[in-house]
């Protein structure tokens, strides 16, 4: 079993990351001593997943709540119903709840454990490779409002992750593919070497070899705890996370959270963001052709239908990053150097749109 | 001007205390920076105070929300309704909000504000004595569920609390002697002096003298202030600002949040925590009569009409301090001295709940 620390003082945890975890009751037994567990989970996962979990969960009280799959699902209604359910059976402040699933159930589960009680703790156990790379890690909890992504929510940190690799096999390939998107991600933001790693690694990546898929799970996990715990409320640091992010949240919002996944979003942004780059000059022709290059092959969208630039723009303008009425983006100066900025020429944006939206 | 800090490191914010501040530009101007306010407000201190707060605001996007007055109204659903309205504005992560009014309006405003974007800045200017002696100071922010009291919320602290002991001339009698409950609280718990000042003074209190008001209000902030300061997330010591609530947070819960008053409630939740600490052998006789006897000088109910003791008990089950399945209660060896234990006798409960239900 591999195992990573997000440090964090007295909210410090660990990832842990090995084939079968689901299935060890030890995990949770010596991880996640609470009397009463809350299972979140949905109708896509639950019935490969849960009974193995709620068998290594041992003799405790467990109740489940299961949600619809998808995107669309992740609202307050949905986290309110989770609140009922903890309260009907009169959870206590030291109840936990577990999110099995993908990052719609992760980011409604942490959302849920946040509010309950002022916060109670709650365990991450991912099950697709974007959750496992990304969602999972760092405390960012959310629900999605129809006005936009993720903009009710709280920074509440897991007491446990929990990365059983194996569940990747039953991952749809449009979902790895989605995931993939995260760890281009990760790649431009700071790690040149880890992108060019992608760029020789790639089909591995897409036929689900799982040495490969382990270790970009566990480099983009290295990277994402490192910079959580350097900045754990997005102060600074944090915010280039959001690399792509701010286009692609501008597309989910725009398609009422039902046409695209979250990571195809972001890859859609991962390219604009490159683009825009090129555009104002911070990066060469030759890089913006390699970022474009890696997500096409990874089977990602980089080029925007049925939305136009005006309403991606229009939605842009609600993204938490806007600081003084202004957008604030993540740009890129090269692969593996990216950076947050307000000063960019307003035309190279609305170019960047044109060229990418119709 | 009389001003007090919370000391809580980055979130450190002063407590200003005087009579007319709510018309004080400056004081807005200089705490207060953020370019768009939203004001949450009720439709009892809308009307008197908003038009006086809105002009100190200045020139800056003001936007309002006026919930119906009551604790029944203190529900996710309003919250919600916050949100909506912050959203429709397109309202950015420097935006800050403000709860103008009392208890109600304060929590519900602070939780929109901790969960708006992950957390913005709000600011309390409580009307109440209740709100400011008590729920202004501290950052317990929360709606109520009908299982339970202020079951779902967050510890989000505001960056700046605003006391015009001014509003107090305008508040219901049955208000003022809601807001003396919480006093009589701080007394209890740890300073028997205030205790006795309030024996001494209450004739004062009740006529609405402003310096004896003032001199409570600046009391119970520094008490409150301090405790917050050394256990923000109630670890520990802060669970004796519990004091009477579990008893008075059954009594609201188990009559829908419709029937009394907060602070009322508290009241007679403090008469039962002394009552059941006599009835352990805490306590001596002659204090319990005395923390009666003051209870009842001010008004405050000592006796619960229409809620069994069942009902009462029930409801005490979900409250927050329940540990290990276990209920923990707030209990007196003396006036000025009170504790938290899981270590009672559940037959004095009983007789206690008996003797004062029906």
């Amino acid at each position: 079993m591999d195992t990573l620390n997000v440090e964090l003082g007295t909210r410090s945890y660990p990832i842990l990351i090995d084939a079968g975890l689901i299935g060890r009751p030890d995990v949770f037994r010596q991880h996640l001593p609470a009397r009463d567990v809350l299972v979140v989970s949905d109708t896509t996962v639950a019935p490969l997943y849960l009974p193995a979990l709620t068998a290594s969960l041992g003799p405790r009280r467990s109740v489940e709540v299961i949600l619809p799959d998808g995107e669309a699902h992740k609202t307050l209604a949905n986290a309110a119903r989770v609140l009922d359910v903890l309260i009907a059976n009169r959870f206590g402040r030291d109840c936990a709840l577990i999110a099995l699933g993908g990052g719609v159930v992760g980011d409604l589960t942490g959302f849920a454990a946040a509010c309950y009680q002022r916060g109670v703790a709650f365990a991450q156990v991912p099950t697709t490779l974007l959750a496992q790379v990304d969602s999972a890690v760092g405390g960012k909890t959310a629900v999605n409002h129809p006005g936009g992504k993720n903009l009710i929510g709280a920074f509440h940190q897991p007491v446990l992750v929990v990365t059983d690799t194996r569940t990747l096999a039953t991952l749809p390939a449009r979902e790895l593919r989605a995931g993939l998107a995260e760890v281009i991600k990760y790649g431009l933001i700071c790690d040149a070497a880890l992108f060019g790693w992608l760029e020789a690694h790639l089909d591995e990546l897409l036929a689900g070899a799982p040495a490969a898929l382990a270790h970009v799970i566990r480099r983009s996990c290295e990277i994402k705890a490192a910079i959580v715990g350097r900045d754990e409320r997005e102060v600074g640091e944090r915010a280039l996370l959001n690399l792509g992010h701010t286009f692609g949240h501008a597309l989910e919002s725009a398609t009422g959270y039902k046409e695209w996944l979250h990571g195809e979003a972001v890859g859609a942004g991962l390219a604009m963001a490159a683009a825009m780059s090129r555009e104002c000059g911070l990066m060469t022709a030759d890089e913006a052709a390699r970022v474009r290059a890696l997500l096409e092959r990874a089977g990602l969208p980089t080029r925007i239908v049925a939305v136009t630039p005006a309403a991606v723009r229009e939605h842009m303008g609600v993204d938490k990053k806007v600081l003084g009425g202004r957008l604030r983006l993540v740009l890129l100066r090269g692969i593996g150097d990216a950076f947050l900025t307000a000063d960019y020429p307003a035309p190279a944006l609305a170019r960047t749109l044109a060229a990418h939206c119709r």
